[in-house]
């Protein structure tokens, strides 16, 4: 049938066939990175190279650029077959689209020198008007030697535990990326708005007895890049930094994200070393007491909760004059120093006590107008620092 | 403990407890007729009454009001228990947003005269400003003479399938409803926005030889009654009407619109009764190739796909200038009369085929000019009508 094209004297610049899962798959990922915002009209396509040892689909904005292979053969399985390598770029929403909806499990990827695709699946036939592959940027080269190598469901967790607490205003643009220090074996993670903090400490494999490395990672790169990691949790993410560059790698997925200037503060300064008042909570049992106060606290500008502590009780109040008032008492598990009457931001509390898989915490109070700390029991690696509120 | 509040000088105006689940389930399906934007205070909240027999919980807009009765028995469970009968109203988005975060699953409100709420449930005390409930407005009373009674999917199905072709647009109020005609044992639904056109005619039962009907109800009322119908798809729903008023009542819920003024146009004129075309077409596979045809349509201002015949094959196409085009086969069950070539919008056709179970489909054509029918094979009693679009 081919043969019978009217584009059968066009020479060829590209031809595969391919699984659409696969494909689809490499797609979703990919345009993670995609922006429909960009001002620079080739990333707004999806870059489609047929190599000999399979297909890459890169994807880019001017912070992060996503990089997804197939591999020809996979398992024994057949994923791909490439009659003529190249490149091409596609309009990356259509061709998302288009890709789910094929409706045959094949797909055949044909490409002119015109730039002129032809997508075929069953009896579907997509003509698409490519863009020119040597417009895309290349991305970056980074140099391999300082390797360091975390589980994916560790990396997973640690952003979850810190990218809440980044910035978003830009006035301060250091602190809307999460900072990274690699040293002895540890990679420490810190991340604050200056009204709370979230820290926690891992250990990490490093191929070199890696000297002292920081880097500030934006928290919106971190986000998009957790969303990209699949399950299999068990799986090593390489991490290789530069110096205005980071790229996480798993066996078949680049990840690339520029790194933030400037000055990170120090932040080790604002952690109270003693405590005043310790009290020892179940962290489900805490969330959703907060959680019902802020019911009432959310229809007030600033959102804030108190709490009061009456020997072994803790109360958790809070009103709206308009609405009404909530109350309630929880049972601490322990309760140690002195009577406390404390304000602070319900939504705060909240975004720290959601990302504590633990199931008891201990939170350690120097004061009503110093900040004060939440650990989880039995992860001394993490540390939720939150400042309270003026209300009392 | 509750002789010691110091609530304990005010008489109480309410008290009663009941299984919070029930609460909740039946606060979510009178939210589905409170408006936030509403210009009357009152409709912003829900009202509550306890009487001998159980809790009613009533919300309303000018447009819908729906009641839900709570029992105070249920296949031998005991639902409530009343204390005290009497009144209030809560304010909705609180009250509903609470209910569902009790920690208990038994909750205990009590209000006294002073229209203060207090809605206890395990260690939590929610105290709630309450409005005056002698300032909600009554709902109307229905003559239950003309009572007709349609199984609970049937009447789902019918909404599904007619509502969808109302007019979005004010110009013509009326179009916005769905007509609806009762007359000897049957029951037709007619909905047009003048470009496309839904009917369905089903039997049902009434109880007297009822007189010839005709109403029309909103169709944003008919979408709300069917999110709040259950999965007991074999009840019987009762639906009495006045003159400007509709009820829909099952056991322990009643539903009430009102209807639309104006006189509905005579559509009956708008169907062919010839065809010089007719295709038998899988439903899925013409729906997906519609999807797929209209990834590109829908990038021009009116996403309109063609369609073609050529011997026993049906060709779908569209293009868009900048993007590309798409081209897909059919092989059609059955083909008979002239050949043709039609435009339409992809929309259109997309939201009728959705709404048809069957597998099959046949579409009558009376030239690329005219309107054309689509109808289910297995169900006479369901027509879809589209206007083409000129483009040929």
């Amino acid at each position: 049938m081919q043969e019978m094209d009217t584009n059968q004297n066009i020479p060829l610049a590209m031809k595969f066939n391919l699984e659409k899962d696969k494909l689809a798959d490499a797609v979703n990922r990919v345009m993670k990175a995609v922006s429909s915002r960009t001002t620079i009209p080739i990333l707004t396509g999806i870059k489609v190279t047929a190599g000999l040892d399979g297909i890459t689909l890169t994807g880019s904005n001017s912070d992060i650029s996503i990089k997804s292979f197939i591999p020809l053969e996979e398992n024994g399985n057949e994923n791909a077959r490439i009659e003529a390598a190249g490149n091409i770029v596609l309009p990356s929403r259509l061709f998302s689209e288009l890709v789910r909806k094929l409706p045959d499990n094949r797909v055949d990827i044909e490409v002119d020198s015109r730039l002129i695709a032809r997508i075929t699946s069953g009896s579907t036939e997509f003509t698409i008007n490519g863009l020119d592959p040597e417009e895309y940027p290349n991305l970056p080269v980074i140099d391999e030697k300082d390797l360091v190598s975390i589980r994916k469901d560790l990396l997973k967790d640690l952003i979850k535990q810190t990218v809440y607490a980044v910035s978003v205003s830009e006035t301060r643009p250091v602190l809307t990326g999460v900072k990274w220090t690699i040293q002895n074996g540890r990679l420490d993670c810190v991340a604050t708005d200056s009204h709370r903090l979230s820290q926690r400490s891992v250990p990490v494999e490093s191929g070199s007895d890696a000297d002292l490395q920081t880097v500030v990672i934006p928290g919106s790169s971190l986000n998009e890049l957790s969303k990209i990691l699949d399950d299999d949790n068990e799986e090593l993410i390489d991490m290789i930094f530069s110096q205005n560059q980071v790229l996480f790698r798993t066996r078949y997925v680049q990840f690339f994200s520029r790194l933030l200037d400037g000055n990170y503060p120090d932040t080790s300064r604002l952690i109270p070393t003693d405590s005043k008042t310790t009290i020892t909570l179940p962290t489900k049992a805490l969330y959703h007491a907060i959680e019902r106060a802020s019911l009432l606290a959310k229809e007030e500008r600033n959102n804030v909760v108190k709490l009061r502590t009456e020997g072994s009780k803790v109360e958790i109040s809070s009103q709206s004059p308009e609405l009404g008032r909530v109350f309630e008492t929880l049972m601490a598990d322990e309760l140690e120093g002195e009577e406390l009457r404390i304000s602070f931001s319900a939504k705060f509390m909240m975004d720290a006590l959601s990302k504590i898989d633990a199931q008891n915490v201990r939170v350690y109070f120097t004061g009503p107008m110093r900040p004060f700390i939440i650990r989880p029991i039995g992860d001394d690696g993490i540390l939720m620092l939150i400042l309270p509120i003026r209300t009392f």
